[in-house]
Formats: C-alpha cells, sequence, structure tokens
C-alpha cells in the first residue's frame, strides 16, 4: 500500500475535469486536447462530454494556441496529401462560402496560367451558400472524385485540378463537425478555424489563400468577425509553415450574376472569354488570385504597385484566353466535356422553364439580399437544406441587375430557371420583393474589404 | 405542391434550434423542455445534443419558470408515491450533504413523536460526504429496499420510515445526473434545484423542509449561493403546491462529531439516550424538525416565540425516549437490530484498529475543515470516490474537539477507527494536521444561516 498514491489528494485528469476546466475559462494544452479528441474517436470520451466541451469552449473561447493545438490534433487524425513531386509552387484557395461566387473556377486557372500548380479540395454547397463540386459536376462528364495519383497527375499536366476531399483525410474534422452541426456549436471561431486550416494543411499545398466571407449573406455577419477568423486561419497556417494570406470580402449581395450550379458555370466561361471586366466576380477572383500569387513567390501583397503589377500579370492571361485553356484542359482532365468552354449555352443542362422578372418602377437597385437569393435558388432545387439532399443542376436565378444600377419600369430584373411552372411562378414573385428598388442614388456595393497579412 | 409550406422560410424546431436558443441566452418553454428530456429517454435526442443543452444552460443561466418546467418533467417521467392513505401530516426532509450530518435520524423520529409521518427516501454516501441509507445499513439487518407498500406499513405503524428510491421514481433524474456527472454540467442551479424537487415531489410528502448546506465543506460555497438554491427549491416547491421551506446551515466544519456510519449512528443514539444538549448536531436537528413541524401545522415559523414553543415540544419528545423509541421502532420494522438504541457499541460493527490522534501545543482549535474531513474518512473507507465503490460500514474518525474549544497539549483531538495498521497510520499523520490549534480566541461556527420561508 502506498498511502501517498491513494491518498485523497489525488485526482486523475479524468474528460469531466478537462471540460470542467474549459468551462470555468481555463486553458487545454495539446496534450489534453489531443486525448479528448482521439478518446472521442475510439470511444473513450463520449460523444455528451464531447458535445459540452465544445459548448464551454463555443461560449468561454477558445485561445489562440488552443485553435492551433485542435488544428494539430484534427490533422494528425488522418493522411495529407504530399505535392512535393510538383515543380510548381503549389497553391489553395478557400472561401467561407457565398452566393453567386464561383471565383475558385477562375482562381484556379489563372493561377496555373501564370505557373503555378494549384490543387484545390472543394465542398458541395449546404443551405444558401453553394459549393464549386457541385457547380463542377454541372458539366455532362465532370468527375470530382479523384484518387490522390489523379489529382497529382491533373496537377501536373494542367496546372490546377479541383476535388473532392478524401474520406482519409482529417477524419476527426468530419467526425466533430456532425456533432457540432446537431449541438449548435458550428459557430466558435477557433472550431471553424481549426477545422478550415487542418483541412488546407493536409491538402499540402505550401501557398494558402483564404476568402472570408463578412456580411448578411455570410457566416460571419460583420467585418470584425470575419476579420477575427481570417487573422485566426493565417496565425495557425504561418504556425504550421505554411505562407497563408486571407482577404475579407462582402457578401451582402451576391457576388455574380448567375445564382445555380451550371449557372454559374455558364457565367465563368462567359466572363473568360472575354477580356477581364469591371464586375465584382472578376474584381474579387483577380484579387485573391494576385494575392495567392504574390504570396506563391515570397513578394509584398502589401506593396500596392507590386499587387497592380501581379493583377496585370494575372489580365494578360485571362484576355489571351489562357486561363480560359486551362480550365478546358482540367474539365477534360476530368473527365468533362471541354467544349463547354466554346459553347457553354450548350454543353450545360438547362431548366425546362425559365420565366423573366421585371421591374415594376422606376429607380435605383438599393438592394439584392444575398442570403434571401441564396435561400431561393436552394429552394428551386439548386441547393441543399441538409447534407445527402439532390440538387439539380440547371436550376437558380439569373441577375440581370446589381445594386446601385438604375432601373426604368418593365426593365428586366432577372430571369427564373426552374423546374417546373409552379415552382417559377412562386420563385418569380419572391424574387420581385427580394430586390429593392429605391429612390436613391447608392454606392456600388464593397468587395474587398480587408486584407489579412 | 404547396410552395408556402416548403417556401424557404419554413424552419423545424430541431433540438438543435433549441439548443441554440438556450446557447444565445433565450428561454424554452415546458413543451420544448419535455420534447428534449423525453426525447433523450427514448432516443431522438443525442447524448452530444442534451449535453450541449446542459452546458449551455450552466454557462447561460436555465430562469425560475425552465427549473420548475424541467422538474415538471422529470416528475412525469416515473411513477409519484400516493400518502394518501396516511392520516398523519406528511413530511420529508432533504439536505444538499454534509460531513458528520446525521440529522435525518434525528429528525424522522422526533417529527414521528410529534405526530407527524415522515416518509424519506434518502441518498448513498458520494465524494467527500455520507449518505443516510448507508449509515442506517451498517445496523445489522437493516433493510432500505422497500416497496411502496412496506414503505406505506412502516410509515403507519411507526410514524417515520428511511430507504431508497425506487428506480421507477424520477428515471428522467437519473438518465440526467449521470449525464451531468461525466460532462461538468452538475453545477447548475437550476438543474440541481429540478433534480432536488422532482424527487421530493415524487416522493408525495405535503411538507418538505430543505437543509441547505453552505461553507468550503458543502457544494455551494458561500451563503449566497446556497441560499440561492434553497429559494429556487421552495418556489418549485410551492408551485406545485406543497409545504416547503428551507434553512441555508453552515458547513465548514463537521455537524457531528462522527464521521462514518456507524460512528454517526452511534452519535445519534447516544444523543438520543440523554436530553437534547447544545452541540451544533442537535441544534441543526431541532431547527430542522421545528420548521418542519410549524410548516406541516401551516403555522408561522417566522415568529420566535412560535419556534421556540415548537423546539420545546420537540426537546420534550427527545427527552421523554419518545424519539429513541420512534428509531428503534423503524430500526425493528426495517428488519434491524433494534438494540442499536439500547446498546449501540455492542451492536453496531467496530474498526479492527483505532489511534488516538493528540494536540501537539496548547491553544484553541481553530479550524477543523469539513471537505478535507470527510475526504479522510472517504479514503479510509466509509465513503466512495465512484458511484457503486464498497464502503466499510465500521471505519471513519470521531472527533474529540470542536472549533473554538481550548485544548492543551497531549489531550485527545480525535480517534480514527481504520481497517488496518497502516491506514490507521496514514490518517492519524493527516488528521494531526488538519485540526489547526491557534492561538487567539475564536468564535464557535454557527449553525442556521439563513431561513427562506
Amino acid at each position: 500500500m502506498a498511502p501517498e498514491a491513494e491518498g485523497p489528494a489525488r485526482r486523475g485528469e479524468r474528460p469531466q475535469e478537462l471540460i470542467r476546466r474549459k468551462r470555468d475559462g481555463g486553458e487545454l494544452n495539446g496534450e489534453e486536447l489531443a486525448a479528448l479528441v482521439s478518446g472521442y474517436l475510439s470511444g473513450g470520451v463520449g460523444e455528451g462530454q464531447m458535445a459540452a466541451l465544445l459548448m464551454a469552449g463555443l461560449l468561454r473561447g477558445f485561445s489562440t494556441a488552443e485553435a492551433m493545438a485542435l488544428t494539430r490534433v484534427l490533422l494528425d487524425s488522418g493522411e495529407r496529401l504530399d505535392l512535393s513531386s510538383l515543380d510548381a509552387p503549389t497553391v489553395d484557395k478557400h472561401s467561407t462560402g457565398g452566393v453567386g461566387d464561383a471565383t475558385t473556377m477562375l482562381v484556379a486557372p489563372l493561377l496555373a496560367a501564370a505557373g503555378c500548380a494549384v490543387v484545390k479540395l472543394a465542398g458541395r454547397g449546404l443551405g444558401h451558400t453553394g459549393g464549386t463540386l457541385d457547380k463542377l459536376e454541372s458539366i455532362p462528364g465532370m468527375r470530382v472524385q479523384l484518387t490522390s495519383e489523379e489529382l497529382l497527375a491533373v496537377a501536373r499536366k494542367v496546372g490546377c485540378v479541383v476535388a473532392a476531399q478524401s474520406d482519409r483525410l482529417v477524419p476527426a474534422d468530419r467526425a466533430l463537425y456532425a456533432l457540432r452541426d446537431v449541438t449548435a456549436t458550428v459557430e466558435s471561431v477557433a472550431l471553424i478555424a481549426s477545422s478550415v486550416m487542418s483541412k488546407k494543411l493536409a491538402a499540402g499545398a505550401q501557398t494558402i489563400v483564404l476568402d472570408v466571407k463578412a456580411g448578411a449573406g455570410a457566416f460571419m455577419a460583420t467585418e470584425e468577425d470575419a476579420a477575427g477568423l481570417a487573422e485566426l486561419c493565417v496565425t495557425i497556417g504561418r504556425d504550421a509553415g505554411r505562407r497563408c494570406s486571407a482577404l475579407v470580402t462582402a457578401m451582402d449581395t451576391p457576388l455574380g450574376h448567375g445564382i445555380g450550379n451550371a449557372l454559374e458555370v455558364l457565367e465563368v466561361v462567359e466572363l473568360l472569354r472575354e477580356a477581364p471586366g469591371e464586375d465584382r466576380l472578376t474584381e474579387v477572383a483577380l484579387d485573391l488570385a494576385g494575392t495567392a500569387l504574390l504570396s506563391a513567390r515570397g513578394a509584398d501583397d502589401g506593396d500596392d504597385a507590386v499587387r497592380a503589377g501581379a493583377c496585370e500579370e494575372l489580365r494578360e492571361h485571362w484576355a489571351s484566353g489562357a486561363a480560359l485553356e486551362r480550365l478546358a484542359s482540367m474539365v477534360a482532365a476530368q473527365g468533362g466535356d471541354p467544349r463547354v468552354c466554346e459553347r457553354p449555352r450548350e454543353v450545360l443542362p438547362a431548366a425546362p422553364v425559365r420565366r423573366q422578372v421585371h421591374a415594376r418602377s422606376d429607380g435605383v437597385v438599393a438592394a439584392v439580399p444575398a442570403r434571401e437569393i441564396g435561400e431561393l435558388a436552394a429552394w428551386l432545387g439548386a441547393g441543399r437544406r441538409r447534407r445527402g439532399d439532390d440538387i439539380d443542376p440547371a436550376v437558380g436565378l439569373e441577375l440581370a441587375v446589381e445594386v446601385s444600377q438604375p432601373i426604368a419600369v418593365g426593365e428586366l430584373l432577372a430571369v427564373v430557371h426552374a423546374g417546373s411552372d409552379s415552382a417559377a411562378e412562386h420563385a418569380a414573385g419572391l424574387l420581385r420583393d427580394l430586390v429593392v428598388v429605391g429612390n436613391e442614388p447608392i454606392q456600388r456595393p464593397p468587395t474587398t474589404l480587408r486584407r489579412i497579412r
């Protein structure tokens, strides 16, 4: 008998002791977080214990050190993509989710044309936001489920590849996310950052550029909150030895004019077939691609002249048709019909019913609310209410106007692409109310709100 | 197709929506709490969801209305004891847990002698606190697992019965408590109050008196917190139509001199064999019994003279031997050896090793810390670290001194009752350090701190 070891003062650090510490505002170290997460995966830590920890952390806050440690725990739970066999600087891009946000389909081929190797593991749409995988799958034949070997082969040959994440990467993140989703613990900045960054780190690129959306149509409603998330992600990325930067961009109104899967591919192809324009989607895509390009080259993106130079370089790849050529090559390499880049309206699926919506008064377009527009497109079938729901690639909304634009009664506001007359009718009625026409002149909505370096 | 019913604005109140509301500081109504708890019991609401709700409630706080609603949900999850066949006013007593707190074994026979019917469903010891069931079971033959019929028969015949709670009462409370225990969500005033009061309401007594302990040895460390819990319990009890009152009593130092199961029965019997003394255990027992007696009679316990009258009545039942006789009858009716009330030292189990601890200096006893004393007794085998651990009825500590008492070097401080020489040795060493002897005179510790009416 060893009385000291069994004395009343002795305490084991059982899961409930760690939860209690977090509950009372304390901090957990990497080893403790690793024990909890690996215990949760193996069954030694109960679902209730993990959920209580997540809720305590959400309400009390996780520190930066905890977010870094959690990222490592998630990262270490699975395999990593090894991009070391690619000759070019490797780049990844991530968006926190928006409406009419087709930037990946512009950024990836632009960076490929500029000599980078973009390996982007994308997601699916959920709620009012779209997902790049769903958009790409609207192209006939397009495959997004690729093996690691296929991914690397496409990246090596084309310079860009966009595919689904393998189940073998960050399994702990999927397990935690599933629990967060049903326990109202999604909205923790540290949990979001560690989820995003563990996936980005596992995907292997040396350069990571993040597009953190801010506004009523975004996960983060305020610029301040979005900047906080962006800063934490960048801190985690740099701590892991990556070149990491972020833009906070506005998401109060849809970024592009197409909202819906094939409609967004159509918009991207039509934009790339012309010289780069002045529209907001092009602006954000060029800013993200330029930021990534400078970061990949180790250049200072804080210098306006340097940034302008990178943008000019990308505009040349756009205007020359090089970016469109890369997109077509990527589509072909992933089994899709590359003629989508020549005759998109013929190749992409079309909805059976189209209904035009016209303005009922003269004035200025005062608001086109992103969240409601995204929800309406999802209701038409372009998005999912729950994970696993089927979607319809053809349906959605095509906006003919944008905020700040003058409008006259009877002019076209938008086209509804629907699966049935009744759905088109219902959506047209809602859309007419969603597009607010005012009497006062109004500023064009901003694009990039903040740069996190 | 009914577009309105399927429109994007529609939302089901899924569990995560209710958790989110609580997380953000909102309130849930009785129907919503009932749906969550019954869903948890039937499997429709996950363990993680319930744990997240509990943690959100602990950190955000549950309202009084929520605590009342939760009590009803727990109460409605099982059967209730029906005491209507008893002729006498029915009384129940509950303590939040202390050290050396044998009041139930005094209060129940006192109230029985005064004409009440006390039906008390008691608990087991856990951590540093003792449990009445464990104490009673140190009496040879004593049965605490009684059927409802047996309970009523003993109450009718003797006027008091103390037994274990049936599994058929408030099953939801047991399920929730098991989850709270492993998720660090025990310490919510509303959850504690609803757990306590659902059990008291299910046990059926018309009058309920609560002893909420406050101090370093209690669950509630401050008088303020203890009063908050006591007030919430009384509010819930009255809302349910019961006569309910509470005392907040001090638990910085053990209430009685015996700490350990047989040792506490011994102390109770020895106290009841004499006229009521001036010790703190007797004081608290008389105050609780007097409060309950007045409450059962619908009298005003706020009037000092009325209270003194009730206490005087109880002192007479004590001094006459009537209370001791009721205790012996209860023991006999529950299968125990009633000679425990005549020759307790012969009937009760004795530990194989006794070791005296003596003072090493002259002075005044300045502190005998309840929690550490309780933990030491538990370590000797008198209590449990975890539910289900075995206990030893004979072991524990017998204090020979109390705070404020003068002491001279070499005088007896306490006797350790242990299962082995090495355990006695270790405990004696710790105990010597735990009993603090100072130089300054010190006030006798208080008993009743506050009355909640």
